[in-house]
Parts: structure tokens; sequence; C-alpha cells
């Protein structure tokens, strides 16, 4: 939507407890169906921004209000596709309302105390990062 | 759910183009289906401490991440809540994700361009505030 190549890098688990976002404004929504979990969303500032500008077609400079409902809008959008693309698989999932976090040492508390994934993307304006944390043990067991 | 008494008021109009909010913290949704609209909640600050104090069984002091993702729950909910009675009347809507405003003089921005409608509500908390602010012309013509 935002017109920017962004690239997948390799995933990692973040250590526990840690709950410091990686980037400079997130989002985090919870998902409540066959497991408990969230998905969360960072970007740099010159990442958003970036977005931003691309989609609604303005020139922000700063983060204000309107960049936090768009970071908000993002993880809605993306945990809708991720339920979209699990129920095709047989797994049901409602979620929550997004949550914005930002500034400096902000957090990115997840709904359960699981092990946190982190998909880091590059793009050509800078970084973002997808993470999610799932108690999904019911389904190892 | 605070199990707070609540007494609405008399509903009035706001002036045309005034956006500021009547309370210190604010949530808005959009709605869409029938018409387009949204609606507002705003608390004064006493008033929100008191009921987050109640819902969560804690002794919030001041304004956080906290209450302002409970001010967007509030908002999300009462939504729901007039979604299912206008389903009953025949009108569907879907609603967006609420938006969180704060702070001296901010601003509650609707959907539309029309005149919006202030319910206050006195608790012995100090008051709220629900607004709507609808495009319902095609229901007059």
């Amino acid at each position: 939507m935002a017109n920017i190549d962004s690239k997948p890098m390799k995933p990692y688990l973040k250590e526990s407890q840690n709950y410091k976002a990686l980037g400079d404004i997130s989002s985090i929504i919870d998902l409540k169906g066959e497991c408990r979990g969230s998905i969360g969303l960072s970007f740099s500032t010159n990442c958003i921004l970036t977005v931003a500008n691309q989609m609604l077609g303005e020139n922000f400079k700063e983060l204000d209000d309107e960049i936090a409902d768009m970071v908000g809008e993002l993880v809605n959008m993306i945990s809708g596709d991720a339920r979209r693309q699990l129920v095709k698989l047989g797994f049901s999932f409602s979620a929550g309302i997004p949550k914005i976090r930002q500034g400096v040492d902000h957090e990115l508390k997840h709904s359960v105390n699981e092990r946190v994934i982190v998909i880091p993307f590059n793009t050509s304006a800078g970084e973002f990062y997808i993470e999610t944390c799932f108690d999904s043990r019911k389904f190892l067991e």
C-alpha cells in the first residue's frame, strides 16, 4: 500500500522478559481463539514517516496523532490478514483493539508470557519489526 | 461495570466546526453502514481515574497508557452496544478502530462534517460526555 519494498530478514527470539520495543513507535493487538497471543509492530521514525507520506500523500516531518492512528490501523490490518490465513487452516481467532505506544524506551507488552518471535524487515527508509507471541503449548501437546 | 451511578443530562448541539473535546481524555470511533458517522467519548481526569480504579481495581493517580487504552476500549464497547441495538431496528454498521486523544485543548474530530450531538453525564466523580455525529440526511429524504 505504501509502495515501499520491504525485505524480511531472519527471525529471531527476543530475550525473555525483554519488553523494550525495537522501533520508535509501536502498536500491539491481542488475539484470542485457538490460543491466546498478540501481534506487535514497531517502526523507526524514518520508516513510518516515509510509509505515512506514501500512503496518505502528505509530508509528515514528525510523529503525531495521525501517524499513531496509522500504526494502530496497520497492526489491525496485519492481524486481519493473519486471521484470514489462519481460518483457512482451521484456526479461528478474534482480535482486540490496537494499543499504541511511543517514546524513548517504550515497551511492547505481549498478552501472554511466552517467547517473542521478532521478524525484522528492511526497507530503503529504515527498518520495522513484526513481533508475535503466542501460548501455543496446546498445539504441541 | 465501574459501579458508578451516571445520570444523563440534557443533550445539546455543539457549535459547528467546534472540535474541542469537553474532557481531558477522549476516544472516537468511526461507523460505516447505513450512513457514515462517529461516536466520541470524553472524560474529565477525575472521572476516568475513578472509573479505572473501580474497573481495574488499582489506584491510578494520573492518566497513563493503560488509562488511554481503557478509554479506547470503552468507546469500542459503547459503539458495539449501539450497533447491536441498531441491528434490531434494521440498521447495520461496521466500526473502525478507536482513536485516543488527550492533553490540553485536544480535539475530537468526527468523521463527517455534520452537527455534533453532545450527551453530558454526571457522576459523583465528575462528568463525561458522549458525542455522536452522523450524516443522516438519507434517512430524512
